[in-house]
């Protein structure tokens, strides 16, 4: 069993190692590939990854290579965790949008497009790579914006691909800590996409506990989102659980204001704990995982992707919340739309649970941002200047077609996106 | 045959009046009453249309009436036109949008929102006394918001609604107009919801000219919209032909600027038009339709609403585009949504055409806006303050929850608005 | 204006010509070409038809040909009334069926798989042709099984097609005649497939008199219909009205002991009148519309022929009864199935009314045979034995597997039909 | 934890009871009521059953009684196994049917019809008592013709109703069996009715191995189904795996001529094994689970119904192939059909997996039989007489209205059926 990481030099890499030493007797892989177009980071984290895991499982094979051909080789894995145009890209971006009065956010806002926009066409590149050197893998997509790219390589690239994220799951371990109840007897009726979901109900042991969970506790919110708390009577009246980057959509004003007065962009944080990060690396006397980790972000990441994997090689039938093509399971989306649902993870892939309608007070939102993203989708994989204005005039966050030219304008200039 | 005037006070009554006379042979209309509440307005208005009347058309028998009995008692239409609170909760509905940052306008903005909350009870009312007094009769309700309106009657109130706009004839007299041709030669393949349409195709004589329509000439906009243009480009992009109110939603934030820079609201232009037509009315003297009635806003009205009226009476199977229960017809909405729709009219009622789905750009934004439109009908009809709320919450024009809760807790202490 | 008749040898087309010589005021056609493969009968047909239209419409110009290329030349409509395999291929189809327990009946029956296997992929081939001969013509299909071929056309050679029946005038006709009203006033909510459809409501003047009419009249049949009675009660309980061809499902034991009886096959009485015919055409001092064509079936339809190519030519936006894509229109069936729908037909078209979802009490039975029906467009396209099959097997009418290999295996050696 | 049994006193108990012995670790359960309105039965089996629990499983309290309140009284399942009017009733409808030429079969066949009439209203009646003795209690329905009754159960009567058979799990058993692997390595993605299966894919450990087990293996029929075989041309065509029930549609004149040369009805083979039981439990010196048990067909329904159980109890999140309301989960068939198909099953209930549309090799005969099964519920609901004529009129093994009106009048008459 192989497991070949695409963007393996990410400084998050080894988070992923550690969590797979710890599941080795579960996930019996044999080896590992850290794979990069970057030779110096690769190489920085690569070597340290090394020693992590002479220590932590010899019994895995780790390498890593800038050779996508060694990489791919009948691997039965595909972890996908690229950042085209690294952490500048999304400064400049986020930044260059704030500046015109839009929210400009990596996966959620106006800059979560632009990296739709140059991330696709490079996985759709691997994923034809992937045909012949290992037709069977099954592709994990942590690359955000997650929804958008995963609903790409299903669609146009890549059938058994399931997109990640760790939204979901943190939810469901705040709701758990929260109540005082070990995670899996939290059921959440999770419905949606990928960083727009909602909980419809929350079934403790058989007991539906949503509303006295919605009135005596605060939700989740990643760390990377400014927290604003919503008003009491909007939330009491929502009545259901929101995924934490929904604020972005309801306090819409109220977050630009937030992210203007911020003095550095998430990005430069980023960049900051990476630049520790590599530095630990870099010390040929480290071989544990660093603390500074924890500040990375993605919490769970590790979690998520390594259970998912040993659901399927498994072939557990457990129920794990992921992206998967809707086909039907949320009645008021498309059947090609790529959606955020509990699916029974199997050694056939991601089968998603029926959920029907979904009320109004959450419907209209999430397919008019639906819609941006399938626009996004088509404006990649068609290289098309027209689609592409269209999704970001779609975009709920951007109020203005001629706002929508003047930041479509700056990507296609600032990450020299072909289109035509 | 009885046509009942539900707000027959209205100083538009003449104009549609005076249609009638036009159309009395294919329309044999023997008698209409004007109801109002407003004795002094529907008694200036009433004596100056039975002056006019009886030189167009004597043979037609005019009354006016505050007596809701007598007024609907065996009508075979009945037309509505009332506007709850007049011109004055219109003017302070929009004013303090604008001041709070939001688009008001009256149908499209949140003032819409307001102006459907006050309307919907009134008119389910009325449609409660035709249930004894006139069982058989078509109501055309020109009511704004129309789409909303007309949902709410037509699921909790009167089945025999047809919800009418004026917008999709001005665009098909536009089209007409600028091309050359007779309007009836202007197919229209229009989908949306009301002051939310987009035309797919205009075919002319059996060839499809849309592409040289939307190159050659600029899209129609009603009088009372200001007349920013759309770039070019995305106008382009957009490949429909959009109703002019989508520049509330295409130019959010340019519209909001204009309407910041308004020295009066359009009530405001409006009410002292109509102080000139009901000073005109109380003269006496005066039996002609004055000239100023053009001024009054409402262009076609009168035109559409009576040949619908004729479509029905004589059994035409004509095709109109007016408001119906979509029942399948678009199949991104939901059955009981009330869409804007070309529909075979006859004898039977309005029978929408099947449109299929819909193009990705725009069907986003029309789910949106139609869960705003369908948690505005249930929070009327339900009394409902949560779902209120959550309507406003879900009006792309509103962008933050709590400014929602600000102009919804103005909206109940200004209109008095009895929610739980 | 250029009509082209494939299929022009039909004893049938006089019918059709004479009736265009009536229409010609409203159908401008300058020239009308009679296409066959069969050169004698196109010769007797052909003559006949010259003569006759020299009296009643000298100034269009009538010709006839074998040659496919001129015949389509620069069309713009082109009518198809093809029978392949002629007469005797429908005798010896119906005749097997019914040796073995099956009713055979041409359209309705097995052998309308049979006939719909045979004359799909000859339509397809002219469509093909026609792409550069007459790229802009509307096709009119008359060919049955009609809603099996027009959905053939409309999915994989002609968007342009619309497929016609006599049937729904024939009803509305019968119900105007038995209620003593003219016919344009009776509206018939009809909804189903070609041969296969039900009247929900029958509104005359406004007034829904579907009970009424239900009770006091006996239903349409076709002469071609064995003329078997539904038990009362049941007529009464399903409380629509059913098509003629609907008794072969209803009444399908005694329908079938009824062909088993039968002395003739229909396909023979059909060869001696149209041997009648033919002699009748033959004889050089014949010019006048035989007497004995009323025998030869197919009442009305050219009526419906003409009156729909006067719809499209004048862009009436009439409503029609007839054979296009579903597209939505009813909700119980796919969207690329062909229905049998009131349309508005205009220039553009024919275009489905909204119907919603039918009734249980024939929702099943019509869901059964559009499947039949798709598995058998899906088999004459792909050539598929195990299509083949499945249609067979999925014909209410069939009711063993075993049968319907026995059917299909003869029905490939009798026609040579060439599936893999 | 408690249990109640309605129909306690079927022969058939002490296979329930053994399991629970066996799977009392997992199921907690102290009390098992046995509920019947056969008092000498009940007592028979009731006497019978104790002694062998007190050997199994002492620890749980078992009693019976015939009375309703007592037994329902705070318990946490409800299981549903009766039989109105015994097995003569079935083996009188049966006969009768094969008589007039229609497949009488008591689930898949028109005797399946008067069954649901029967014993919808009952199984209505206990689920009123329900509200008020058990409100929680989930209700397993093991009673047939499970698809129906289980059908109106949910939609008018106990939503927390989940339907049971043992098809599925003998089709799984079967091909486990036969590719010699342990069952639960099988997934089969199962779809359809009650009765009215089809696996589309069968996956092993990763593996779709449809092809190959269709080739090699013969389908499982259970023993009560005459074993006509298919001809293999058409099980190749078919490729999907169907339940045996199907043979009585896809050789309905095969499987009739089965039933008429038949020297007794199924009914009189089960009537007999009965009696052998009974004497065997009256006998005071039996304590053990008797050998005849096997012949009495249901293998595996306690296997079934106890892992059911098992789930929900202990919050499994297990796959399982059970009835339950559709609500979107196939996409061919209305949102309130009761559907046969896999779901995660955990404490608050069973969780269709999403499963698009079927093929049309069989969604039309899905879509014709789920008609009959609702018009069934319908006529048994509202004990309407034409919603029953209609629903045996659109069952496909009933090929003529008028054999229809005199299997309804015989099934009136001989069940004192009260329709209007």
């Amino acid at each position: 069993m192989k497991l070949c990481v695409i963007g393996g030099g990410s400084t998050y890499s080894p988070e992923l190692l550690s969590g797979l030493a710890e599941k080795k007797k579960e996930i019996p892989i044999k080896e590992v590939v850290l794979l990069d177009i970057d030779a110096e980071r690769l190489n920085d984290v690569g070597e340290f990854a090394q020693r992590m895991m002479a220590h932590l499982a010899p019994e895995i094979k780790l390498s890593y290579t800038l050779d996508k051909e060694a990489a791919l080789k009948d691997a039965d894995f595909v972890v996908t965790q690229i950042r085209v145009g690294h952490q500048q890209a999304r400064h400049d971006d986020t930044k260059f949008c704030v500046e015109h009065g839009v929210i400009g956010q990596e996966t959620t806002g106006a800059a979560g497009f632009a990296k739709a926009m140059r991330t696709i066409p490079v996985l759709l590149d691997y994923a034809k790579d992937m045909k012949t050197l290992c037709p069977n893998a099954w592709l994990i997509n942590f690359t955000n914006p997650s929804g958008i790219v995963t609903e790409a390589l299903l669609r146009y690239g890549w059938e058994k691909t399931i997109g990640l994220c760790n939204g979901p799951v943190g939810m469901q371990m705040n709701v758990a800590h929260q109540v005082g109840v070990p995670v899996r007897d939290v059921q959440m009726d999770y419905v949606g996409l990928n960083h727009l979901g909602w909980v419809r109900k929350i079934i403790i042991r058989g007991e539906d506990r949503t509303k006295e969970i919605l009135e005596k506790f605060s939700p989740y919110t990643a760390t990377n989102i400014p927290d604003l708390d919503y008003d009491p009577t909007f939330y009491h009246a929502l009545s259901t659980l929101p995924n934490g980057y929904l604020k972005y959509y309801y306090l819409q004003e109220e977050m630009l204001e937030e992210l203007k007065n911020q003095k550095k962009t998430r990005a430069q944080v980023v960049m900051e704990v990476e630049e520790e990060l590599l530095k630990y690396y870099r010390d040929p006397n480290q071989y544990e995982k660093p603390a500074a980790l924890s500040k990375r972000g993605g919490a769970y990441y590790s979690h998520v992707a390594l259970s998912l994997i040993a659901a399927i090689y498994n072939d557990k039938n457990e129920v794990h919340i992921v992206n998967t093509l809707n086909n039907g399971a949320l009645k008021d989306l498309a059947d090609d739309a790529a959606i955020e649902i509990p699916c029974v993870v199997n050694s056939s892939g991601a089968h998603p649970l029926a959920a029907g309608h979904v009320d109004l007070s959450f419907r209209g939102l999430m397919q008019h941002v639906k819609a941006y993203e399938q626009l996004t989708v088509e404006a990649a994989v068609t290289a098309s200047y027209n689609r592409a204005l269209l999704a970001l005039v779609n975009h709920p966050l951007v109020n203005s077609e001629k706002k929508a030219k003047v930041l479509l304008d700056y990507f296609i200039s600032r990450h020299n996106l072909q289109l035509k």
